[in-house]
């Protein structure tokens, strides 16, 4: 590969990130389907948390937009609201529900709280009262999770006392599953069963439990409304099984200078790794400032025209060290990209050597690398 | 402390990084007043690289100006460019260098590269020649690190050489100890004999081989400018000993709910802890997508209302959960500020529990925090 270099930032950039868009819609396109082969009109939302698990929301949230995704979820009320801006229309809401003086800032910008206790809930219907309008209402339940959401009990006096829901349009009851990445795990089940006996209650009301490895759970998991995040980057809902989605990042670094040390050298901070033999170790620009993880520390590679490079001594804040004693000089030079992600080591790869998972390694992806945008192959330029 | 509600993103914030930029001056004072010790017109610059270590450089660079600080290092040129739009008129400095191609970004901004070979050198001078007029240069002499710098044969070649510097401005030689935290380390006095074999051959110019933990290795090592980085954010540049910096960074977040469980009822992903007995379960809103690392699991608390609550179970994305049984009820309602970093609990007692370090704690503080910043105890209000 070679880094594109039509604008400043990108040509300046010791690292780039490259966001494969039509990747990311492919993948919403095919969990949709996975979830209209069950023959109901089952609707696919997408969850842009987190920058859209580090990929870019502003970005992202369109595109998936434009290829026919109607409902959006973020965990915070300000990605909510950065997400308004490019999403005018859509449907957003807010995973972490309605912290308690904020109900004028959804009302205002048209964003749906996900409400998960009975206190939320009673503040929501206030603030309908106080503008005078509906106002649209997600309900979370907790089937198992016991982190957000209507206890059993509260879900219990909700299923009884269906009053209290109005001066709201209940737009949407839904859960979280603990362990759907294991599907043999029972607990599935117990949540399944949980959600349906309290779904009976509220009849006509849309519903949702699944997320991305829960789709694949089967269609006793879709009801009306699947909401995957991982999956649509790129992580592998089937962990263990090979991964049925696109990858949808790359990620270079460039080397900043090639060093020739002799053996038994050390390099780095606290001398941590010695040479074995007369070496040359490049630094290339990236480091744990840009969330290449310091437990990476002589557990992972990147691969350099088609050679898999050992990464050596410890993580830097800015820099990284590799050996590339084995890589052709002309191959080697200062400026030249090394894949840190891509065809040869996925985001579930370096997961497993940071011994953390994917999602974690998306979310951290450094805010200093510049962002190169693709869409169907064709290099859509840079974020603005 | 009650959270500030301001502004609308301070009460829409789920979680709120105070910045207290009267300890980072007073940090710096203090560092600069150790160099001035020496009885020598020692200098003192600002490292403020990864953002200021995640403090804000855009708010920390001009505050250090305001205070004194003369000179400022960044690790990227994308760095120093942002930097430039509120320092108009101070010398920043590239650590990692003159990237192939970047030459006329450097001249445009009147950014300093740190040359850290020949090739650089060579580019750098004829960027001289082909915009006809002196450039100011700095040359990074590798004395033990292997990652950036001049090798001693090629610091043997500049030395031998001094024509190779025509049409540059010699601003600065530098060098990095590998091992500075360690006093007792032999590594730090043989770079300090190589660094100053080398300064020698370079009359005239002025030297800076001293990080924050090399201030404290005594006036051998101070040359002519300090270079202070992790020691200005709070970070103990002497491991093990009392830390002799004020710490400038606290974090808290809100409650968003609490749970009542019964014993032995599981709590988040995988169902990862188990309750002893009938628990109140708060979740708070922060998570990894935060930089609060995932191997935090079962391994650090955070304080509510002088209470020392755990945390329980899996990091999740966007959410942590601590059990607050043993917290009245009044003190752990939704809405209320829990301390995750502040006097209960530091930057480097938090690395400690997560198995890393100070600087990938702070350079790993979340994008989503709220950021409000304190000079003398007074809030100066948000970033801009």
């Amino acid at each position: 590969m070679s880094l594109s270099a039509d604008n400043d930032a990108t040509r300046r950039a010791g690292a780039i990130l490259t966001v494969d868009l039509a990747n990311i819609a492919a993948n919403w396109r095919g969990l949709r389907d996975a979830g209209r082969a069950d023959g109901k009109p089952i609707d696919c939302a997408a969850v842009v948390k987190a920058d859209a698990y580090g990929t870019g929301a502003a970005i992202v949230g369109p595109r998936l937009a434009a290829e026919g995704c109607r409902q959006f979820f973020v965990a915070q009320i300000e990605e909510g609201i950065a997400l308004r801006r490019v999403l005018p229309e859509h449907p957003i809401h807010v995973l972490n529900g309605l912290l308690p003086g904020t109900e004028a800032d959804f009302v205002e910008f048209g964003i749906t709280p996900v409400l998960n206790h009975l206190g939320q809930l009673n503040a929501w219907r206030a603030a309908a009262q106080r503008f005078n309008r509906p106002l649209d209402a997600v309900i979370h339940i907790d089937t198992g999770m016991h982190r957000l959401g209507f206890s059993p009990e509260e879900a219990q006096v909700l299923s009884n006392e269906r009053g209290r829901l109005r001066g709201l349009r209940l737009a949407l009851i839904m859960s979280h599953l603990v362990a759907s990445e294991e599907q043999a795990n029972p607990i599935n089940g117990e949540q399944l069963a949980r959600f349906r006996s309290f779904v009976r209650t509220m009849p006509g009301a849309p519903a949702s439990l699944a997320n991305s490895s829960g789709i694949f759970l089967g269609p006793d998991y879709h009801f009306d409304l699947l909401r995957p995040g991982a999956s649509l980057y790129g992580i592998n809902p089937l962990p263990g099984q090979p991964n049925p989605m696109l990858p949808t990042v790359t990620l270079h670094a460039r080397i900043l200078q090639v060093r020739r040390i002799d053996a038994l050298q050390t390099v780095g901070y606290g001398a941590a790794w010695r040479s074995a033999r007369p070496s040359r170790v490049a630094t290339i620009a990236l480091g744990y400032a840009d969330g290449y993880f310091r437990t990476l520390i002589n557990r992972t590679h990147v691969h350099l025209a088609g050679h898999k490079v050992p990464v050596i001594g410890r993580i830097s804040m800015d820099l990284v060290t590799i050996d590339v004693t084995d890589v052709p000089e002309a191959e080697s030079q200062p400026g030249a990209p090394v894949e840190i992600l891509g065809p040869h080591l996925t985001t579930d790869d370096l997961a497993d050597h940071a011994r953390t998972n994917a999602y974690e390694v998306m979310t951290a992806l450094g805010r200093r690398y510049a962002r190169v945008y693709l869409d169907a192959g064709v290099d859509t330029g840079p974020a603005a």
